[in-house]
């Protein structure tokens, strides 16, 4: 499993990975499941991905290779006029490498080969926008009513974004915020884990934002979700009581 | 879906189901999942029911006459002289109901047949017991180091379940736990809904238990509701900031 989540905030996007990534529980590893191709002053683009491995790191791999290799740079994302255009390429491609896995070759094929990617980036002169991207290769953009997309183990850390999510947030809250949402998720699954992977993006800089790793012990994110289980029956214990006697 | 939980505290058991019942989304309808046996001063026995309404019910039905009728009484979970084998009853019974609607019989069958139970209660005598049954028959008990049991959608009533559980809780305490891992998950899952149902058990008494059923317009449990929103956004605010220069 995997829990990637991306905000769509009003000065920009802010998007979070786990690296942890496993075959059974006794065959585990971490791997970045975030990619960043830019073009600074152009465009910007970030994928994350969970679902099978090897799936997605063919989908990243041929999204590179047709962003460098000049004589395949059409269709590129690096071409594509807007950013449902690189959404369509990006599902196309995601779609062609499971079709490809899949396909009767002698072999049982299943469902395992699937992913399911996001997708958030801004191309000069348009605004910044981010989709959640199916196996099927269709996709759902975040709007005002869902600014966040999560893919993977999304549900321990959903309930937080829900109650504390605001479009006006700063950087520093939504990376607190997403601190939460996924030390609640490691703390549930033992598939997701750290390093975390975190890239901030300001809207209309079109500049490679700085990529940051957070070391599971990184000091922040330790006092984080060592204060959230105090912050959390402090909270509760600010609720109404419940009177058994009525 | 469904969400049944209960509790293992040191002062007795407590038990929380919804009562939505679906068939699609376009199928709803509300339906009791908690259960109760019970002999004063002898025995009090309770089971929660996830999954299909069919089965569940086949099973509750089963056990009902099987502890009825005279002439069926052996085995009965009334008589059965442990909650052990109170349990492995109850999950034989589950386990007979899933296989006899599976059984070929020129219809498709398929795992949809399924179901997951909650059993909870004390024999006179002995200490009040809590298990997880699963579809198969065989069956988990809450023990100290994980002393709660949840079936159907687990996940978003989870983490403040671990956060802020204490087997030292008053039940009043317990049921405003409940219920507001039971907001988390209404608010996220549709086939998740109100009215509730709540039945305390307090340890030794042997006494059958008020059971309660908690409408969705319940004052104190919308004031818990609507009180979580802020609640958790004054959490988040007290912990440690993050800063991004460093």
């Amino acid at each position: 499993m995997t829990y990637c989540v991306a905000l769509r905030l009003d000065r920009g996007l802010i998007f979070m990975s786990d690296t942890r990534t496993n075959a059974g529980v006794d065959n585990v590893s971490a791997t970045r499941k975030m990619k960043t191709w830019a073009v600074t002053g152009e465009r910007f683009i970030t994928v994350l991905s969970a679902g099978n491995l090897a799936t997605t790191q063919a989908v990243m791999s041929l999204l590179d290779e047709r962003s460098l290799a000049p004589a395949e740079r059409d269709p590129s994302i690096l071409q594509a006029p807007t950013m449902f255009q690189v959404a369509r390429l990006v599902g196309q491609t995601l779609r062609e490498v499971i079709a490809d896995s899949a396909a009767d070759n002698g072999q049982q094929a299943d469902s395992t080969f699937s992913g399911t990617l996001i997708l958030g980036g801004q191309i000069a002169g348009q605004e910044p926008r981010l989709f959640l991207i199916y196996p099927e290769g269709n996709f759902i953009e975040a709007v005002d009513e869902a600014p966040f997309v999560q893919i993977g183990e999304t549900k321990y850390g959903r309930p937080i974004l829900v109650r504390v999510f605001d479009p006006s947030m700063s950087f520093e809250e939504a990376v607190k915020l997403l601190y939460v949402s996924m030390d609640s998720t490691i703390k549930a699954n033992l598939s997701v884990g750290p390093p975390l992977d975190l890239q901030i993006y300001e809207s209309d800089t079109l500049d490679p934002p700085k990529a940051r790793r957070i070391p599971g012990d990184d000091p922040t994110f330790r006092a984080i979700s060592n204060g959230w289980g105090d912050a959390l029956r402090q909270a509760f214990d600010v609720l109404p009581d419940v009177d058994l006697n009525d």
